[in-house]
């Protein structure tokens, strides 16, 4: 039976009960974590053996005979952007090789056009005191956390199944100050909803006013299945040199979650005449960024099929966790009509959404039994979810036993709180 | 004989002769290259361990238990902070560590700046329109490349033996639009100038208009010595705290010419006062930087003595280059009074000044002959050096046979040169 048909009586009878076996768990002194997309010790052992393919001066030659141990090639070794290159279905020339992470080239690129007109003739960013950033909601609070650094008012926009709805995109764009949008369009965080061929479509369509409108496709898990049935998505390059609209996108990934989040490679790709302006900005930024871990990268897998063999290990070790979550939210909180989630087939996350104004308080229950989530909020521009219903679970880093406590945590806690929110009425 | 004093006959005669000799190595077909203070292979070899010291999941663990595979720890392992914070003589909590390029963290804090102001109450830099900064002549190009593409108005300032000529600075910074200055303190680069201690403190005792002003000090060689006796330079974090000026200094250094140039470690060091601004930043642009590598280098050095010994390695590969270089210009140049040149006890560089007007002559008569120079005029802002005199030599690259042709083809550039000059007179 669903809380909401409760009787008073029947409420305080179960919340007494659910106090009692939170109890029992509180008295565990548990220290758990579900806070973010973090690869567990069983995944990062996956890739150990990266560590170990350079040794030699030979093995420092990239293909074209650079020595990788030495200064120079400011945009990534030539076997380095075909393996990234492939990864975003792109051609390498297109590609410009990074760091350790993906976030810190989009941060660096929106930090670029604050200074630097993305479009000839359009001020830059910084000059535009109303600038504004599309956020498709709930989405990634590292995101908006840099939209919110340079100054944009972050504008949400809702996502259903289909991604961000398009609709609402759509009319925002008419406002010349609104210059960008934020897309993870595969599995996205946290809803794991990959955008549909519809919805790549119409983003590929774009007539935004500002011609400096650019979007920031996050493709962070484009090779992060969970599943032998994988979300399809449409490339968005393609979409775009249909449309004549090939300046839109930004596409970034990177290794964090294939080889090691610390250690990782990250890339870029974007038409010539964004990667022209980008580029200007990189050859005074860097001579070059880490050369050798780009070869070990491409010595691990050889090519994009390696990497790809090396996901199905991944999933492997996640898929589990992710069944665990699903079950018990399933099992323990579906007949009482207080939760929706999602059923990713990759990513990082299950997105669930508790009984409206109850997240933070589901949040702070878990914290107070020693299961830390997410911050309630955090998917939301601002750290301000207008329900209070939105919390990301991110089952990967706990062990299977760990996580199953947590998740009967969880789930007691949203009883709770669903509860409580009743009794308030 | 001095040119200067040689017959309009003797020059002809030596500039027919001279252009003989240079047509001999122009058969030659040479391709040497001393453009860049790049490691040799010899160098790189030295540290080809490092590859190595990393194995097993155990030998991934920082000293607090960090996992360095994982994401995490924004600012630096602490082991890696403590040898950074060694050679750059500050404690440990002053630095944060981040990715393969002290030169990528120069550009970060002068774009960080640009927009979000390092001092409260002052305007960010981007909203300055004339702001400029203060660029020590002949200096290191790629710094006047990131002030240059912020738009900053560079002013040259006089080098000499101690360092900027200070008169001049205290002069400049009366101005308030005068936001900085770049320094590289030890073996500057190009003059192999260490700046003296009356230098080093007045720059402690600056007053500058600009509250926001800072010395961007690039400790780029601070352990980078030639000989056994190493120049020494006041620390400029203690002197400031003398003065009561320590929001001043920003250091930097790297381990690109330790360890690896393209795979190396940079830190920078500043005070509370200017981290904290600094690490706001960084808080959205990274969730950290590779700890592997951090760990890498700290396995692999131990500690800044063993650093200091590797170090010494080094030396004993570069000094017969410099020798090389230095041997050269005493033996096919000295007599003929057309060159004045330093001889730096650390660092990467020869600077030569040859006759005034001939500088750009002397490199493109080196191209014409295979034997390729730093751009003349590139150790100036915008690339103009007033005189055209300074020619920046990088001797480290080459073998020791290379470099010696290098050099017998520069000497003869110079002084095919410096007679066209005088019979221009």
């Amino acid at each position: 039976m669903y809380y909401k048909d409760y009787s008073r009586e029947q409420r305080d009878a179960a919340l007494s009960q659910l106090w009692k076996d939170l109890d029992r768990f509180k008295a565990q002194g548990l220290a758990l974590n579900m806070a973010r997309g973090v690869p567990s010790p069983d995944q990062l052992s996956l890739s150990l053996g990266i560590l170990n393919v350079l040794y030699a001066e030979a093995d420092c030659r990239a293909e074209d005979g650079t020595d990788c141990r030495n200064y120079g090639v400011m945009d990534g070794i030539p076997e380095c952007k075909r393996l990234l290159a492939d990864m975003l279905r792109v051609k390498p020339d297109m590609v410009m090789i990074g760091g350790n992470s993906s976030l810190n080239m989009m941060f660096d690129t929106i930090a670029c056009f604050m200074n630097h007109p993305v479009t000839p003739g359009c001020p830059a960013w910084a000059l535009v005191p109303d600038r504004k950033f599309l956020c498709p909601v709930p989405g990634y609070d590292r995101h908006f956390g840099i939209t919110e650094y340079f100054g944009f008012e972050m504008i949400p926009v809702p996502m259903d199944e289909n991604g961000p709805k398009m609709d609402v995109v759509e009319e925002l764009v008419k406002d010349p100050s609104v210059k960008g949008m934020w897309c993870v369009p595969k599995y996205s965080n946290p809803t794991g909803v990959t955008y549909s061929d519809e919805v790549v479509r119409r983003i590929a369509a774009l007539q935004p006013a500002a011609p400096d409108f650019r979007v920031m496709w996050d493709d962070a898990y484009c090779i992060h299945d969970l599943t032998d049935e994988p979300d399809q998505l449409l490339n968005i390059f393609e979409e775009c040199e249909k449309t004549g609209n090939l300046d839109l996108p930004i596409a970034f990934c990177s290794t964090s979650k294939i080889t090691f989040p610390g250690s990782g490679v990250a890339a870029m790709a974007a038409c010539e005449n964004n990667m022209k302006v980008i580029k200007a900005k990189y050859k005074y930024q860097t001579i070059g960024y880490d050369k050798l871990n780009m070869l070990r990268h491409v010595r691990f897998f050889g090519d994009l099929d390696g990497m790809k063999a090396h996901m199905k290990k991944h999933a492997e070790v996640l898929r589990p966790r992710f069944e665990i979550v699903l079950k018990k939210l399933s099992e323990q909180l579906d007949e009482y009509g207080i939760v929706r989630y999602n059923h990713p087939r990759g990513g990082y996350f299950v997105s669930v959404n508790v009984v409206d104004g109850t997240a933070k308080r589901v949040v702070e229950l878990c914290k107070e039994s020693g299961v830390i989530l997410t911050d309630a909020g955090a998917t939301y521009p601002y750290g301000k979810d207008p329900y209070d219903s939105n919390i990301r679970i991110a089952p990967s880093f706990p062990s299977l036993e760990d996580l199953s406590t947590a998740m009967d945590v969880f789930c007691l806690c949203a009883r709770i709180a669903a509860l409580e929110k009743l009794n308030e009425a």
